[in-house]
Parts: structure tokens; sequence; C-alpha cells
């Protein structure tokens, strides 16, 4: 077995720095994990992620399975070589797109039938389909599908969604059981999804019937989908408390970068994203003094990097004239040099998070962060 | 002065191998220069650039005079310092974009009167103002602004216009040297264009009236625009007969990868063209086999690098089949890769052109180079 799951450090917040061992390299946590949806982290090259660290990319393999096709992946050789990609991908299970973004999405027990919002042709996701499309990418760690609703829900909406989720997670953990490590299926690690929208008590017992199934790992779902921080991290919290130490948690599709080390206090060690990325893409910049938006006329002639503080190499050699020289004149340059910098900040935090918790300082480090931010930019 | 030309090795064929030196860097030639239109070359970083051993990059005055404004360049320190290239810059008069994308065009002794194609604004364009706003870009080597025809021209419209081309160069060969060196304006080299359409007694006629003026360096313009490539070669070699040995001569927007050997031996020692950047952002990339249009289904599952023949970090890396799946989802990466490797292309091809220029084998080179392209990709 090439997986492992170890924490070697907790701060007094319960903040965790471990490692996740992959067949395509260690993880270091808390992590967090650049969207390439489409089996490309938009405008990055692989060399660029490699040079920012990103030590593990999440893919969609709802996109994925529309275009190229798994079984496409699968005869290339599955998703690392097929992007070139030697380090660690998380697939997500393809549920949230289908609820999101395809046409006339059905549920019932057996699954979800859709239809693509590529082409307009149907198509049936169920428990066991996303278990083998993620094995056919074969991607490093695969997730459940899960029900995902609309927030705030009402507490039967919530109930029956976790009912059903609970079900599709026993029976994708029961495909993949059969499958994993048989000839010509790869290594992989399946994690469950915690349901239950705000209430903690569904939150509770979604976590417990999960735990009967045995994952190696568990993600945390349907948070930060319009609750209050507050909320998204007492729920974080409730089910924190009931998983496993020892097994890594996944806080699915969070964050803004000043709410990163409030999540990792709840004892989240995994997070993704795209807020970098399609920021970026929408001219707007993180930095340590808050958000940059820089097509503002007040930054026509401003000579300084992004951001002073930071150490990327856009940073190092780019002025904010010339970003938003180059977002007004609408060139493919632009989101290239603005997705370096945002996904180079959100790494980079995360490196500082996994610092502060070596010296126990989480929550100093969480409140700079803060301050710092709101401050916004010069 | 920090500016010098020098031809040290000549082919058979009247090829040269030489060295520009600018005041940011050395020119190998002969040299292809990518286009950066806006102080960009779209999907490409400068470091990428630097990696690719680009030396001396192409800009487009009438873009940055539109935007953001050449005043704006010149307060922030010239081009080099806005777009943090430290390499040498070429810069157009302006003139061929004038012609080609603005509205309401209207041309005189004076000047272009135009509208801008951005926001309807107006403007004059005169041979003064060409030189000044080249001045406050900065750039390293200057284009006198020309009076562009149609193509094919009738002798008395190419004849006014070689008449007009040679009135202007002198306005901008004086306006120039009142300034060059003056305070506050950069050391510059400023270059004369040969018009004259496709008629050999007018382009020796056009050459002759711009030696007077004894520009350090001459270009040959008005060429590859619709007329037979050996028309093209002879024009442009019937021009650089007469021009000193000892300038440098520049073939304006040209060409296609098989047609460089050709315009080398022709005398020719600078050229530029946006084909490898346009062709890549539209899925035509160029092998040395011919061109690859990687949207093609037979490419759907090619394990392939783009050219086996490749040096590439591109062909190090990526597979014909991701790139295809890159460009059918209309990834952003699917440009930046692409024009990675075309750029690439281009300036390996110089480069090996350069060594056939050394071992005195360019017309072996030429005819191998079109060989192998014609047969096509396998």
């Amino acid at each position: 077995m090439s997986f492992s799951f170890e924490v070697f450090e907790t701060d007094p917040t319960g903040g965790r720095r471990g490692r996740l061992r992959t067949p395509h390299g260690t993880i270091e946590t808390p992590a967090f994990m650049p969207v390439g949806t489409a089996a490309t982290v938009k405008g990055l090259s692989q060399e660029t992620l490699e040079e920012l660290g990103a030590q593990i990319l999440l893919a969609n393999t709802y996109h994925l399975y529309l275009r190229p096709g798994h079984e496409l992946i699968r005869r290339s050789g599955g998703l690392h070589r097929f992007m070139a990609w030697p380090r660690a991908i998380l697939t997500d299970s393809g549920g949230y797109q289908v609820f999101s973004l395809s046409e006339l999405c059905k549920i019932d027990d057996v699954g979800v039938r859709f239809r693509s919002h590529l082409d307009g042709s149907e198509h049936l996701l169920t428990p066991e389909k996303a278990a083998e499309i993620q094995l056919a990418l074969g991607s490093d760690i695969a997730m459940v599908l899960d029900e995902c609703i609309e927030t705030p829900a009402p507490r039967p909406v919530a109930e029956a969604a976790l009912r059903r989720t609970t079900a599709w997670a026993r029976r994708a953990r029961e495909y993949f059981l059969l499958r994993a490590g048989q000839e010509g299926y790869p290594a992989q690690w399946q994690f469950g999804i915690v349901q239950g929208a705000t209430y903690a008590d569904l939150r509770r017992e979604s976590a417990r019937q999960l735990l009967e199934l045995d994952f190696p790992g568990y993600a945390v779902g349907g948070l930060a989908v319009g609750e209050p921080h507050e909320v998204t991290c007492e729920m974080a919290t409730e089910v924190g408390a009931l998983l496993p130490a020892e097994r890594p948690r996944y806080l699915m599709g969070v964050g803004r970068p000043e709410q990163l080390p409030d999540y990792v206090a709840c004892g989240m060690d995994m997070m993704d994203c795209v807020l970098p990325t399609r920021a970026a893409r929408h001219a707007c910049l993180y930095t340590t003094e808050g958000r940059v938006l820089i097509r503002n006329a007040r930054y026509a002639e401003d000579a300084r990097p992004i951001d002073p503080r930071c150490s990327c190499r856009v940073c190092q050699r780019y002025t904010r004239a010339y970003l938003r020289h180059l977002f007004a004149s609408g060139e493919i340059t632009a989101a290239v040099l603005a997705t370096h910098h945002n996904v180079h900040f959100y790494l980079d935090t995360m490196r500082q998070i996994r610092e502060a918790i070596y010296f126990g300082q989480l929550v100093n480090f969480a409140a700079e962060l803060r301050a710092r931010y709101v401050a916004g930019p010069a």
C-alpha cells in the first residue's frame, strides 16, 4: 500500500500538520489544491505548477467524463499520463457539476439523470458509475457521489439528502472495494462526504453513518455555499470532532484567503477552490493587503509589483501598470500572469499556515492575516 | 555609440551571418523577431521568451500609441522597463496598422488621418509623430513612416507611394537626427523602408533615394502581401544588391517556415511575422514535417509529441492528444503551449539557418526543409 497519512503536529486550536503519501508523491497538509477542471489549471502549464510547489491538483470528473471521455483517458494510461502531471490528483465525483451545470437534471435513488451542457446528450450518473469513471481516470483520491442540495435547506430536505448520500456512499464503497487493486485498476483512495446542511445534529449523524463504511479519508461537503463563515466553521468543527484523528479531512470548495486559517483551525487538512484561478481571470489579484482590482485606473502608472511582500516570479518582474495594461488590452498573458500570482498566493498562505502550526501560532497568524487583509491595498 | 552591426560569414547564396549589437543585447542574425503587438507576445511571459532564446521582439507602435499611450510608457521609463523585457525591441512605424485596422483613414502629404479602432477618436500620424512616439517608447530600432499600398498596385500608384515614402523618410530622418541622443531621448537606430511594389526598377529607385538619407539599416516593406513567393524573393534580391553590405536588412512581415531560408538567401538579416503566434491560437502547429492541425480527430489518442524532432519544453512533456483536448475544451493553456512550441520552432529554424550558413550549406538546408515540410505530418 503506497498510501498513508500521518499527523505530526497539532496546534492548540486543533489545526494539524501532516503528510499524505500517495503513489504520486507526498502532500504536506494542510494543503490547498488548485483546480484543474478539464485537466488543466487554466492558464498555467504543469511546469509552472511544479515551480509553484503544487503537490496535488483537483480535476473535475463531470468535465473529463464528457470531454475527452474517461475511457479515452484510461486508454491513454490515466489522467496523470494524459495531462503529464506526475504529482497527486484528487477527482470529485461529478455530482456537484451535474447539479449546477447540466440541464434537465433528475435525481432518484438510482442516481442522477442529466443532459450534457456541451451537446445535450443524455447521461445517468450513479454512485457506481462515478466510482468507475474515477478509477478510469486513475486519480489518487476519488470522491463518492453525494446529493448536493440548495442552501438554506429545510430540515426535511437536508434529512432526505443525508439518507441518500449515505446509501450512495455504501454502494460506491462496495463497488470500489470489489475493483480497487484488481488487474487494470489503479491504486486509489476513496473518500466519503459528510452532508447535513447547516444542522449540527444531521452533520454528526452523517459522519457516524459514513464512519461505518470505513473510508481512508473524509470530506465535508455542502458548505461555504452562502451561509455565514461562522456557520461553515461550526459545522466543520462538529464533523471534525467525530472523524478519526489519523485520517485526512477535506473541506470541499473553500475558500477566501483570509478564511483558510480558520478552516485549518477547525481541523481540516485539505481544501480546494476555484477562487484564485477564476478571480485572476477577472483581474482580481490577492495580496497580503487584500484584493487588488487591477483594472482600476489608480494602477495605470503604478510601478510597484502586485504585492511588494510576494516572492512569486510575476511580482519579481512585472508592475501593476503592466498587468493593468494587459487586462485593458484583453491579452491572454494577463490571465497567465494573474493566475500565476494568485495560485502562488494561496499555496504560500498554506505554507505559512503550516509554519504557524509548527510554532503553535495559528491563532496569531489568522488574526494577522485578517488585520492586514481587511486593511486593503495601498 | 552602443549600436553596431557586422557580417562575419557569407554563404555562396548571399545569405549572411552577423551580429547586431544594441544597448539591450546582441542579436545573432539572421534573426526572427516574435511579434509582441501590445507589449506582450500573446500567451508567453517574458521569462518564457528568454528561455526560448528570443533576442529581439517587435512591438506595434499603433497599438501602444492608442493604449496605454506612448507618453505613459515614456513616463514609465520606456517600453523595456514597462514590459520588463531587458533584451532588444524593434517598433514599427504604426503605418501598416493605421492602413489595415483603423477607420476612415485619409492620407495626404502631411500624414495619415485616422480614427482609432478602439474608441473612434481622431488622430493624425505624421512622419515626425511616428518618430517621436517611437523615441518615447525607447525601442532599440525604430522604423520610418511609409505609405503602404494595396497589392497588386498599378504602376502610377506605386510610383506615387514611392515618392511619398521617400519624402516622409527624409522628414522622419531630420526629426530623428535633431532629437536622438539629446537629454531625455534614448539611444536608437532608425531604419528606412524601401517600397516600390513589385516593380524591380521602382524598388531600385526607392533604395537609391533612401541611401542618400544614410540610415544605419534598411527594411524592405510591402512584400509578402499576396504576390508569388518568387516575386517576393526577386524584389528582396534586387534591393539587397543595392544596400550596403555592412548594414542590416530587414524583410518585413515574413514568412512561412519553409520560406525563411529563401529570404536569408536573398541577403536578408531580420524578419518578423505573426504567423507562429496567430496560427498557434488557431490550433495550427508548425513541425519539421509540416503543419499539424491539432483539432483534427486523428490526433485524439495520439501519444506522440507535436513534433518528435523538437526539443522544446512542450514537446518534451505533452502529447498531441492532450493539446487537442485543450483546444477542444477552449482552454487558455492550449494557446499558451501551442504558442510556446511555434515560437520555438521559428527561432530554432533560424538557429539552423545560421548553422547552415556557417557550413556554406544554406541551399541544401532550404531544400531539405522544403522536402520534409511538403511531405506533411505523419
